[in-house]
Order: C-alpha cells, then structure tokens, then sequence
C-alpha cells in the first residue's frame, strides 16, 4: 500500500509488462534467489527483547539455513549456523531456550555464548586441535528498530545504505521514522500467516492500492482515499502518509476510537495518517499513530512463504494489556483482516503463475509502478 | 473391452512388446505428453447441460489449465483460461457459478461473458490503452453427444478426423453412434475415481477383455463372452458388440431386468448389446441398450489420473429418478464396480512400471493387439 | 557401538574430515547408491522361519525394487522380483501370504513356486510362446545366520568375502559368532523404526561410542566402558566385546538379572560381554550372553531410512515367552531405548547435512576411525 504522486495517472501512459510466470514457479529462480537475496541480504528475524539476558536463545530460519540467534555474555546479540563443527547435529534443538553454554547434545561438543569451543569429551588427549577451528560459524548482527537483522554473507551489504536506504527512499529522513521510537515499543500481538504463494506476489500486493477498493472493505472505510486506488497527495514531491477519513476516530477495525494515546514523539504531520514502508527482501513497516505493524517473511518454497506479523504498542499499553486493563483487539482486528484478504488474493494467484496464459507476464496499471521498479531491482539482484 | 475379430489369435502369432517401464513413470515423458497431447488435442471435458443459461460457468482442468467453461450470452458456450489479463489471479474462484460478468476479485477487472475486458477502475485515465488486447485468453470449443470439447492448441485438430474419425473405426459409421441419442440423455449418477496409475494403463486396461474372466465376475455374468477374453464374433469383418447372456434380462449388477425401456431409435443389432469405444486421448464410451456410461480421464501425474465418469439415461428416466419413483442404482453399480476393479488393477501395475524387471516392457499376448496400436499412436503423437 | 585398541587417541592424531554433506541430501548419490550398493550387495531381508512350509510366501523391498520371497517346494527359499512377466501386475499383494501357485490378479497367468510360467487363458493356442522367457525374473539367495539375504546384481558379490568377511574382520573368526547359534534363535520381539535420516547416519552412529555418554544413559550404566567413549582394551591385537559393570546382572534396561540362562555354546570370553558388528550395507548384529539383536535397513530417499530390529532367544525362552511364563521386556527395553536415542541423534543431524555450514563436512576425533574407514569404503564402491 505505498503510495505516492507517481500513482497518479501520467497522460498518455499505457500498460507495462510484469516479471514472467516463471520467476514465481522455477525452483531454479527460487534457489537463485535464496542464494542471491534472502542468504546474502540483512534478514529482519527476530524482536532484540526475546532474548532478555545472557543465554537466552531462539531458532530462526534464514533463507535455507537454521541460524541460533543469542544473547552473549560480553557482546550482545551473537548469531551462528546451528550446526555442530564435529558431526553437525543441531546444536540448539526447539525453538527456544536458555542456556549457560551452547551444548550439543549428540557428543558433548559444548561452545560458549560467544560460539567458541570450550569443552569436549577427549579434547585434552588430542593435543594439536585448535579449538579456534571449531566453533561455532558466526553471521553478521546488527540491531535496529528493536529488532535483530543477519546477514549470511561474507561480506554483508552495507546497513546504512541497503536497510535504512529503503526507509530514506520512503520518510524522506530515516529520523521521521524514528519518532514512533519502534525500538521502545513492545509486541502486544503476533499472528503467522503460511500463505500458499510466492514471496514475490507478497511484496507486490504490499506495493499497491489498486486493489484496495475491492477486497479491503474496512480499510477503506478507515482510509477513503484508498478507495480510487490512487493517493489524493498534496500538490508538490514531498511524500506523505495516507489521512484517515474525516469521521474515523481511530486506526481500527471500525473506525471508532482506539482509546490509546498517541505516541509521544510523532510530528504533527505524522498524526491521523498510516505510512507504509517495504524494507526489501522481507520486511513491511506500517505505523499509524498510536501502534507500529511489523510483517517479516520467510519464503520456504517457490509456492510457499510464511509470514509473521507484530502489532507494536508503547510499553505502558502493553503493560495494560496484559494486567487485563486495556483491551488492543480492535486495532490488531484491522490489519488482520487485510493480511488475510491480501494473502487470498496472492493464493489464487501464485496457480496462474504456471499457465500458458501467464507464460508472458501480465500488465501494470500505471498506480502500480513501484512494483515495476521492483521487478526491475529483482532483475539487477538475480543477475 | 473392446473386442474384434482380430482378437483372435492368429495362426503363429507370438508375443508382442509393451511400451517401456519408464513410458509411465519419467516426469519429462509425462510433461511431453501433457504439452503434445492434452494440451494439444480435443478433451471432453463437461455436460453441456451443466450450464443451463448465459452466465453459468464451471472451471475444468485440461492438461495442467484451468479452464472457465461459460455459456455466453450471444455465442454459445465459451471457454477461458482462469488468468486475469492484468496480474493473474484465478477469474473465477470455486467449481462453478453464475453471473452476468466475469470479474476478477483482486482489482475488479471485469470482462464480458465473450471475453472482452468490459471495465477496469481507472481505465478510462489509460486512455491509449487497448481493451482487446486485455480480454481472456480464448481455448477453442466444439460440442458434440451433449459434451463440451475444448483444444487449448492454437490450430486445434480437426474435430472430425480426431473425434469422429475414432467412433468411425470402432462403430462403422458415426451414425450408429448417433441411434442412442446421447446429446439428449441426461446424467443420472456421477462418480469421480482419484486412481493411482498412470493414463496409459487406464486406457491399455480398457482396450482389452483378457482380464475380464480375472476380475470382472458381474461383467462376465452378463456378457458371457467377455469370460474367454476373446470375443465371439460373426463372421467376417463387420465389427459389433457383445451379447448379453441368454438368461440375462438386463445390463444390471445381477442380470436381473433394469425396468427401462430401451433408448428409442437403437438399431436392432443395437440390441441386447454392449459396444465400447475409447476416443483417445481421454474418453471411453460404453453403450447398452437403456444407458451410455462415459468415462472422462484427467492425468494429473505420471503415477496419478482422476477419472470421471457418467451414467447416462433418457430425460424422462431421470424425471423420475429424481422424483423417487424409479430407482437405476443395479444398473449404475455393474459398471462402478467394473471401474472398481479396473482401477484396483491399474494402480497395482503402476508401481512395477519402475523396476528392473519391467524395464525393457512386458508382453501382449494377440487379443491385446489393439494395446499395440494405440502404443504406436502414442509414438507417433510424442514423436 | 564398535570399540577396538585403534579407537585410543594416537599421540599427534588430528581430527579427520567427514564426507560433505551432500552425500547425504543429493537425489542423484541416493539413486547411485541405490543401484550400486543396495541393489548390487547382499541384502538380510528376512527370517527364513517366517515362511515355514513351500507356498509360504512375503513380499519385501530392497533397493528400489520389491521381491516377493516363497519357500518352494524342491528348491529352498527362492526370491523373483514381484513383477508379472505378462503386463507387469505385482505378483503377490500384500505383506504375506500362503499359496500353492503364485497367480497374477490381472490375466491369471500362473507361475510355479519356482518362478516358471504354469499357465495363462489362452496360452495353448499361442504355440510359439516358449514358457521359460515368460518366468518371473528371479534374484540370488543365501541363508546364513537363519536370515534370508539376497542379491540383486546379475553376478552377486561373493557372500564368503563381503559378507563373513565383515564378521571375520570384528570377530576375528566366523566360528566365534556361530556360538550364539544365531539360526536356532527365534524372534521374540520385532520392532519397526521410521527414522528421518540418511542411511550413513544410521550406520556411523553405530560405529562409534564417542556419544554414549552424552545420548545412552541405561546402556552406559550396563556397560560403563561405554562412558567414556574408548574402549578399555586388553593389551595386544586381540579384538573383543566390552564387559558388563561389575554390579551388573544382566543386559537389561536397569541392569537387573534377565532370568534367561546363557546361550549354550558361548566361549568363556564372550560371557557377560557385549560384541556389535556392521555388515555393510544394512545389518547390525548385537551380540549378549543370553540374546542377540538384529537390525536391518531399508534406505526409502536420501532423508528417510526404515530400521528393522529383531529381538532373538534361545527357542525354548521363546516358547515361555509365548505361554505367558517368562517376559523378556526388560531385555528387550534396554536396545529399544539404545534406538529411540540413536535415531533421535540422527534424526536431528539430518537437517544440517544441507546447510553451507557444512558443505565441507564435519570431523572426526580418533575413536571415530571406523567412520573414515566407511566413508572410504564408500567412495571406492560408489566410484
């Protein structure tokens, strides 16, 4: 749902192809991409605040690798492969635990938090192995909006440009973004989705509106200028948010008030109004003022990608939330109901990506060129 | 089952070989097939009676398309691929429908019930945008015996040597086929098998009688000829049906009568016989004097085939099915437990397709010539 | 679990690497390893008392191929590939069965239990059909420990040298595992593992005791040589089993006595010890005073792996065993659990074979020997 004065119709305009139905159905295209992308790229896997203290870790799923995402004694969030340098058996096994050292437990290899080989059984009696050699192999980790990213390169693209770039590309400033102070906020609700179609058609339905008027009933209600499918902008560049409708009294499933404050530090422009941000490969930020609504997908299978959705509140509406006090379920309701009307539509779409009728691509509709630019990013990313 | 007089083992006659183990197991054999021949050839594919009036619609796989099947309003019956000319999405959602446009629920692109796209949110801005070039792609449609034949090939075949040119050979003339009124009768039952072969042995067990002593103990009950797997032909080379038992008063899972009168203007040879023709590549044809059983084939594996098949009975039999006074089910039950046994059969053959000691083929023993032939189509077809 | 003086650690021993991990993820070395080894090698399929009298007959798989395996009636145990000469049809349906004929369920053709072609409808009058190019294609046999092995290759690696040649190698002597008198044993327990692992898992875990610390608790509290992954050998050459504890009573799950006398003919040097040996490619023999443990394996695809254990006594404890006067569940608890915890083990190994991580392999400590001597046998019989 991006949207910006390019929607707008350009006189004499006409219809610009898509990607080929191939590049949503080829497992060759999906394990190139996999390579290329999702395990070389920064992955947004994991909220910082999962894991409160040393030792604690979580299992998370990074392009076709399993990676452990830790907190570590002396250098904080660490992440490694889960594989054991002796025969390679998951090291951490489940999707969560803590733990004072990392343990295999098929032959006791045992690592530190850190990843380095600090035990196993019989290494005193094999006195020329190097125990820099076996640990465990680490990824790059880098925090920011409270989450944990990786990279699986090397030589990991730079943050600074690939990541806050896209939010450069959208805001304007990263610093716009960083009013809603989303690294302080709390996960008041999460939801995953398995959604039977390729990540591509994901993004693609995120990066539009067109579609809004016919399959997102509350929304609209919610956003009336979605409903033309088009952003009726201020004259001029300068990019903004989507204005709630004159009679909507707050970002929920009916419109009525959401009975929370607004974040403290958002500026006056950022007040009844719902920016949306893709942060490619894998990552939707949605903030409207009194919540942030974070999507990260994992794709499994050309046809398959599992996403997972945070709804974001300010730590003190969490804390109500939870005593019982305060109640966020017609907030969450909202964009639940998108992910699932949105989702739909990608699942009858990803079987017509193998027919003979798509074998060429189909059409985009002017309203819908940030899909073109990304077709176009895809392409120089897969080369 | 169907039997000629060249069933009859010829003087000196030795065995002859089968396709090759892999012929129904290789994925690349069965893509080949799929591309050259169900996607390429006439398959019948629905009743056209199932679409009453303009706007009722099913979709129906064909080869590895989804079809819609509609009924225009100016033109006849037409068919679709479910691809939205725009961005894909399946048009029609579910099995079957009605309505007076076929739009799609992704962006509300609507095309009329002749395919032409009518209406798009925004068109009208794109103003040099061409709406024939944005209609659904259009397969080719014949109907014939009260069925709807597409070819999704761009020069179909020609209905009349491919189709008719089958019944032909099996009845003589086309016009015998013709005395049983098919395009008039109406289904009765409906059964939808999912078996675990092959096509191809679906059709090679279909195209010979020496298995029927083995394992169609009802069948033979009824048409006693069928136990020698050979057929007791008249004389000469004029080819005609199987008789029924003397004792036998009906085509009934016991031979009892069927309390049906005969279909109206069967010839007298018609009578009291069954004829059986397979109009490749996906349609068996069964006549008896009081019903027609047709059976419809979907591949949709090497090692998997859906089969759909009809019991077919004069319109005023099923008024009065449908209003409880007659009952067809021992008619219906003989050939369901025919197709029970056949299909029992083929998918315990399916599996020994890929073993060694079917690698080079297996053997055809001289009634099973017609098996023969239809290898050498099949040949000739991929070639 | 096989332990011998070349499992202390060398002065100056580095660790060794393992095979990479796509020797056990990729289609295309499972297919290789399939037709090389499983379908080449001799294969334990079977107790020869599970088909007591000719007509007995079982269906079993090996490789990828399923062999029916009958007691005839002049000749022994014999083995054919379920295969009907005629169209293909698997012979024999089901797990097992008595007949005096082996009957094809689709033609009738007929073969005697010494896999001739008997009779088929109409086979008089096809003079020229010579019988003996229209038998069941039959496979090697040995008996050998009671078990039924079979090989598939047309000329079958010698049984002396790849078979007893692998007993010989850990027993020193072949007659020293006929004490057990294996093939007078009978099977009081059989249980069935569905392990989601490659085959090589399976088998490396068995060829070392580095883990039984960590995964075997019951089994090192019998055998606390066990935990501390070495054997404490004798001085000298003289390869022999691992000795009970000295508070031990008998191989059981809690180390209590098992109530069954010793087996009769065992050498001094064989009570209260353990022995274990691999028959490559699919057996495991465990070898105790009172019982003996048998597993075969049936690789399914490059993740999955079906494990058959057998459980066998003295015949007369079977008797009582049956008569409800003796259980020998504490005997049999104890392996069980040694296999639930292996398999588990494996199972979670599985999944790291595929990822970068260990695409140059893991490695091997000295006590893990045996597996690089596998893992050679395994590149030279590939190759």
């Amino acid at each position: 749902m991006i949207i910006d004065p390019l929607d707008r119709p350009l006189p004499g305009a006409s219809l610009h192809p898509t990607l080929t139905g191939d590049a949503y159905t080829d497992p060759e295209v999906f394990r190139a991409e996999q390579a290329s992308i999702f395990e070389t790229m920064w992955n947004c896997v994991l909220r910082a605040d999962a894991l409160p203290s040393p030792g604690h870790w979580r299992t998370v799923q990074v392009g076709r690798e399993e990676i452990i995402v830790v907190r570590s004694r002396s250098a904080g969030i660490r992440a490694y492969y889960n594989v054991c340098a002796h025969r390679g058996m998951r090291v951490c096994t489940g999707y969560e635990g803590v733990s004072r050292k990392l343990q295999c437990g098929y032959h006791a290899w045992t690592y530190t938090l850190e990843g380095d080989l600090a035990a196993a059984p019989n290494l005193t009696s094999m006195p020329d192995v190097d125990r820099e050699d076996y640990g465990l192999r680490p990824v790059h980790v880098r925090e920011w909006l409270g989450y944990v990213w990786v990279s699986l390169a090397d030589e990991p693209p730079n943050f600074d440009q690939e990541v806050l770039g896209e939010v450069r590309t959208r805001f304007g400033e990263v610093e716009s973004i960083d009013n809603y102070g989303i690294d302080r906020l709390r996960v008041a609700e999460s939801k995953t989705y398995d959604v039977g179609a390729n990540w591509k058609l994901i993004i693609e339905n995120f990066m539009e509106c067109y579609h809004c008027a016919t399959i997102h009933p509350e929304l609209t209600e919610v956003i009336p200028e979605f409903a033309d499918g088009l952003a009726s902008q201020r004259a001029g560049g300068a990019v903004h948010g989507s204005g709630f409708g004159q009679d909507v009294a707050g970002f929920t499933v009916d419109g009525s008030e959401s009975g929370l404050s607004e974040l403290p530090s958002i500026a006056p422009d950022q007040e009844r109004r719902y920016y949306a941000i893709t942060v490619k490969p894998q990552v939707f930020i949605n903030t409207v003022p009194d919540h942030v609504i974070v999507h990260r997908m994992t794709p499994i299978s050309p046809e398959r990608t599992v996403v997972e959705c945070d709804w974001l509140f300010a730590a003190e509406v969490v804390d109500r939330v939870e005593s019982g006090e305060l109640d966020v379920a017609r907030s969450v309701e909202l964009f639940h109901r998108v992910n699932l009307q949105d989702f739909e539509a990608c699942e009858l779409t990803q079987p017509s990506m193998s027919s003979k009728a798509y074998k060429g691509g189909g059409a985009l509709v002017p309203s819908e060129h940030h899909i073109g630019e990304f077709h176009e990013w895809w392409r120089r990313t897969l080369r």
